[in-house]
């Protein structure tokens, strides 16, 4: 199939109680984007949890979560947000069990964690003896829980198979716009990007202002 | 009071049926981000709408209000999202009253309006005869609405007073932390934009790469 002739049926935001909403809402944004007329690259945006429902974020306001794990439709496009709440989901298997269906699920395009949603990636143990990147402020942190995994301190967001991980926050938006130029070419990442006027890098994986050197986080950062 | 003293107990964020969601969760975001204890400069954030309960947004995906206008507690800060809503909006007196109430109470420290939220404002008449501007790809439609306001083409964001007015939908990021760095200075606003690991320029209000300088929009763009 084509750039021009692809599109995605269903994009889900996988959050749960004490998400960090930008981790959720940044790649939400720009994959909407493409549910607009102009482009027609996208059919619909679904918020995923759990259990469906209101969840809260890690600053009080709730989301609504259309769908839970056992009623989600198939996704063409997961994106799973980070947050003070993956330190206790972590050890969630039925979630963890999910995630890593949703990576071993032929169907799935691609899964994008943005923040410590890499933790969750991780404790289904595919990343194992793979690359992947995560918030830097936490890097440390995230790095002792999940030896096997090859964290890079040095990384925007980083490409592994369909499994894309992304550094803190914001930078799930430079990778999903990443992820948008490499389905849908540049054309069509340059027109999301005007159309929600964002000044960002999505074509350098390695420009990372926020590189972690340091041994030890303060724990303090964004989840 | 000094920057290192000043604190906001409540950020509020205006939503309404088809709300453009980064217009509301990017600013959120990074007010938000105060909150954690190494700034502990925000006490919290709220979201507010007509009326309290779930407000999909223009993707489908439902954020929920927690106060109405009747109930909605004294702010510190007011954001007022955009979105395709707004051309119902603009026409609904009570919300229009409450934002202009908004805008003249001698507590509220800022308002600030993103993309298609600077319509919302521009119907208060408060900022007939003062420099405003809102989405680029949308410039026309607005300003054609309401002639009276000097709508400006070349603007990331407008300060006039407590209103900021930013353009399309990530510009409102820019346009917070410059509210930020004005209030509690350089160092907050750093640390911030570290935490969510934010790439951007909110320090050059006229850096605008979207500046509009065509005659006509068509009509498509985020909102």
């Amino acid at each position: 199939m084509s750039p021009q002739e692809e599109s995605w049926d269903t994009v889900g935001i996988f959050v749960f109680p004490g998400f960090e909403p930008l981790d959720a809402y940044g790649p939400m944004e720009l994959f909407g984007s493409m549910i607009r007329e102009g482009l027609r690259k996208v059919k619909r945006i679904v918020f995923v949890a759990e259990t469906a429902g209101p969840v809260p974020s890690c600053f009080g306001p709730s989301t609504v979560a259309e769908y839970g794990l056992d009623d989600c439709p198939p996704l063409d496009v997961l994106v799973i947000s980070g947050g003070i709440g993956t330190r206790i989901l972590m050890h969630n298997t039925r979630v963890v069990d999910w995630l890593r269906s949703q990576i071993l699920d032929h169907d799935v395009r691609h899964v994008l964690s943005v923040c410590t949603g890499a933790a969750l990636l991780a404790a289904t143990g595919l990343l194992d003896g793979k690359p992947a990147t995560t918030n830097k402020e936490l890097f440390t942190y995230i790095r002792q829980l999940f030896p096997a995994v090859q964290w890079q301190g040095t990384a925007r967001w980083i490409s592994q198979g369909k499994v894309v991980t992304a550094s803190g926050v914001t930078a799930g938006m430079d990778a999903a716009l990443s992820i948008i130029e490499g389905t849908f070419g540049a054309e069509v990442a340059e027109r999301v990007a005007r159309d929600v006027e964002y000044i960002g890098d999505w074509r350098q994986a390695s420009n990372d202002p926020f590189a972690h050197h340091s041994s030890s986080d303060d724990g303090e950062g964004a989840g």
